[in-house]
């Protein structure tokens, strides 16, 4: 089986930045790498990640939500991540299980407990090996995202740039909640600094842990 | 509280023709009726029905399409069913719950207790006052909704019409399972005959049911 590696961040983090690096550096390496990402990650979820990112959606229900992601996930982990790590790839992906746990648990205050057996259910229990938790402070990252979105599509905010600042600092401190549960898979980087330093970081963190994993 | 009477029954047994009759029958009464269907009903959760019929879509995975199911009734009952029934209408909806248990759980075979914790959650516990089944064989009801499909739109067959005739007499069954199980709510309505002829035992049938429930 190959390695599963997934990146989780608030929004403007570094976290896709730095998926993609590691994949570089990976496959300069001479591995076989699968970069991915949530929601989405193939065509069927990549629908439905549309239905969830469209700003013009905001009257979707937090529950509705919730088993859109759930329903999304199970087609791309059944789809790509389970035959990648079957072929004994190594799997980044960018968004998992953990975010749905920060967001819509932490984030939206639904039951932890349901999102638990969602993601269960939608995984059929496949768990990262390792989770790299890009952390910063939410208004450096709500800062980053919205000067990407304005240079993209001119000033379209999309559906969670939206949301309150109270809102991503529930989603941070979910996220760092979790690293403190589980100990063993997450590694936590400063993404407050510029690319390089976070890279230097992700490189540093990653070192006994990409070795001790195989 | 307003009464919630769903509609069931294999493809082209004549349940949405049915529920339009029932409508119009309710609607000379003077009631006020909502007359809605699944998956679908809403703007938000019509993007998930399109994503579920599309024939280009048969590569979903079981597990992904039965959580889609999910989030779609999510919405539509948050957004639609519930501020029907607060405000005392009746709703007739064409296809819910049942559907669920009758496709997934006996048409695909995934497990029935996930399906009924599903459909639990997706609904908040709202369940219909009455379920009208019209049953018909498999066979006369695709032929109907083939010719159907082939009239509207080209001979482009949608989704669950591909599906094996196995697969629609296992949902027929599952279908009869439930009315047996839930005597109380369920109507069970012989629609191999023609729309005047339904509609007389549709009448029939809810005569007493539709006094009795206010």
């Amino acid at each position: 089986m190959g390695f599963f590696i997934t990146f989780e961040g608030v929004e403007g983090c570094g976290k896709t930045t730095q998926l993609r690096l590691l994949k570089e550096r990976l496959e300069a390496d001479g591995e076989k790498v699968v970069a991915t990402r949530e929601p989405g990650g193939c065509p069927i979820a990549d629908q439905m990640r549309a239905i969830l990112l469209d700003a013009g959606n905001s009257a979707i229900t937090p529950l509705a939500e919730l088993l859109l992601y759930a329903a999304a996930r199970a087609q791309h982990v059944q789809e790509v991540i389970v035959p990648a790590l079957e072929r004994g790839e190594t799997v980044l992906c960018d968004r998992f299980t953990d975010a749905t746990v920060a967001y819509q648990g932490h984030g939206r205050e639904l039951d932890l407990d349901v999102i638990g057996q969602l993601n269960a259910l939608a995984t059929g229990g496949v768990q990262p090996d390792l989770t790299v938790l890009i952390d910063c402070p939410v208004q450096v990252g709500l800062s980053r995202a919205l000067s990407r979105i304005e240079a993209t599509s001119g000033a379209r905010e999309e559906r969670f740039e939206l949301e309150s600042v109270r809102f991503h600092e529930r989603v941070r401190e979910g996220y760092l909640a979790l690293a403190r549960a589980y100990p063993e898979r997450f590694v936590v980087v400063d993404g407050s600094g510029d690319v390089a330093r976070t890279e230097v970081l992700v490189t540093a963190a990653l070192s006994g842990r990409l070795q001790g994993g195989r």
